[in-house]
């Protein structure tokens, strides 16, 4: 059965949503957000607005890398990717000013490291982790904090930092709800990188208003056979403006007819665990790769590459300049991997590296916890 | 699994597919064709061209009715419905004169039937049998013939008809080829209709060239709920004309976008049984619906009040005037059904007769048969 989450506090932005911008560019970032202990806030289940206490001192949560605008499926479905992405830790820490969560250090995400702010404000994580706290009702003062711009993951790494620190009150909904804030705040108002970061596997965002999703659930493994992505990162930096730019404001019928099958056929093979018929979905987008492929140098040459050394399928991950093909055969992938590196180098003068990553069937949780020490209670 | 069926010897339509035009106005179609007889012809399996001689001396066969245009599955997905449908009887005649397939009478189409041409070549039931007889392989100068205008589930049953009179050869991805012929010469190069009347149930059409379609299987019925269809059918001439330039030729990218995503959850719904949600998707169009709705005099109201009296959805079937909504339950359906008449009387001015219909999950298939009798065969 599908899973639908209503949230009927959500405003649909009233223009049309950006392309979503996660690149997995590294394997892991960490970010450190601190707060102040929150153990003398007291918790209280008789009265309506219940403000929970952090049941840890410290979390370490982690989220999986995601591909989103899997081909046809243009700013709606993502799926989530096994070992990389980001991770979080946070800690109680009565040391902190109360009013405030700074973000000790960021690292680990290579340049682009650089570029995130520690500002909790405007840091994705941050936002993610403000917006988590006022849904659990924790008033303290020093809960208010956050947010960046590519990792997008980490968000939603924050968003189950934050919840699961205070006991895991909130649903998948509500974190996702938390993430899609940060993300609205920092490259546009679309679920489809975070909600497969949270909740695992591949998803479907079916509207906004109310936000409500479907979890695609992706056959267990049949006779050995596994969906692998092949995830090949060229070293070059997407011309975000021009690969937004290359969006055309209006389809023609011929064009909106195909790619509409292609996503039907999609979910269906996702569905049936169809792994050609997957593969092929993915390649057949008619609207959005052929615009933006010109945009990334090569692309048509590697993805040819891609093709022709077996994959099922091949298409741009996200706005780019990263690319996913698919493939059921670990060895065949790493070929893949192989043959697409090459040929970005001889169509597109450029390196590149390539990784062969499983689906991510979990979602965002949590790697390491800490418990508080118990206080003795006082008998009423 | 997803069942895909390839045919590279199409071609695709250069222009735009024109939408479906079936319009379920009566209970049954009787096309009766009368082949010339048959035995005579040698079959021999020792070359490699086959030509089959028939098995049965008559067969009568039956198409079930169809629902295409599914809500924002506009042109490339369709389902069929049980208990409605076309007959098609076909007979070995050495009366006939060889060369020809004359139609002996249609029956049972009311009005429609005067415009039903009798022409084999012209009928759409003749041009699918003829298109058999060739993929078969039936040499004999009394198999051409053939076509028509509305009812092209007539040709689904003419062309299992035929498939069967010579002992069923022919794959159901041959006999939706031999339908599409049918299809392509009368309303346009699709086939939405014609596949769920061959297959059954739901059949999303992937691409033509080369042919390929994914049946979507329905789950079984879970705790006596089941998929019922309400199929109002207004006593109204649509527009056809109108209802086709109503088609917008661009679309805003954002209404691409919402339509894809809600046919990929339309396609998730069938998948998992989840009535509700279908009948969600099947809401949800923004493209073509609005722009036909007010063709079709009280649709809106309509609509609205097959909604208030629980329907799950509700749309346009086809290019309309017919309207189909979806609901779990018998009873319900037929006071939906209720609803939806007198709010065509209410709003549109217009009298009409609901129908409350289960999905056909079996397709075109032999009613009646009747072997012939066996020659004493001379042994060599």
């Amino acid at each position: 059965m599908a899973i639908c989450y209503h949230q009927s506090s959500l405003k649909l932005s009233s223009s049309y949503p950006l392309p979503n911008l996660f690149i997995p560019k590294s394997q892991s970032q960490t970010l450190t957000l601190r707060c102040k202990n929150l153990s003398s806030v007291s918790s209280s289940s008789t009265t309506l607005v219940t403000e929970p206490e952090p049941i840890f001192t410290s979390v370490k949560s982690f989220a999986p890398a995601t591909v989103a605008n899997l081909g046809p499926c243009f700013d709606f479905l993502g799926c989530a990717v096994d070992g990389i992405g980001d991770f979080v830790t946070l800690r109680v820490d009565p040391q902190v000013h109360p009013g405030h969560i700074p973000i000790s250090h960021i690292d680990g995400v290579g340049d682009s490291s650089k570029k995130l702010t520690k500002d909790p404000l405007l840091n994705c994580a941050g936002i993610a982790a403000i917006a988590v706290l006022k849904m659990l009702n924790v008033r303290s003062a020093c809960l208010w904090a956050a947010a960046s711009v590519l990792r997008m993951i980490a968000a939603a790494a924050a968003a189950v930092a934050v919840n699961e620190i205070f006991g895991g009150h909130l649903s998948v909904s509500d974190l996702v709800l938390a993430g899609l804030e940060s993300e609205s705040k920092v490259s546009g108002y679309h679920a489809d990188n975070v909600a497969p970061a949270i909740m695992g596997g591949f998803v479907l965002i079916r509207s906004y208003d109310p936000l409500e999703f479907i979890q695609l659930k992706f056959p267990p493994n049949l006779e050995e056979k596994d969906l692998l992505f092949v995830l090949v990162n060229p070293e070059f930096e997407a011309p975000t403006k021009k690969m937004r730019a290359a969006l055309p404001m209006q389809i023609p019928m011929r064009d909106h007819v195909w790619n509409c099958s292609q996503a039907g056929a999609l979910v269906a093979a996702v569905l049936e665990g169809d792994l050609k018929g997957l593969g092929k979905a993915l390649s057949s987008d008619r609207i959005v790769e052929p615009r933006r492929a010109p945009l990334i140098p090569g692309m048509e040459g590697v993805k040819k590459a891609a093709m022709e050394a077996g994959a099922f399928g091949c298409t741009i991950s996200g706005a780019g300049p990263t690319l996913v093909a698919v493939t059921d055969d670990e060895e065949m992938g790493r070929e893949i991997g192989d043959r697409m590196v090459e040929a970005f180098m001889e169509y597109g003068n450029l390196k590149a590296s390539a990784m062969v990553k499983r689906l991510d069937r979990v979602g965002a949780r949590l790697k390491k916890k800490k418990k508080k020490k118990k206080k003795k209670k006082k008998k009423k």
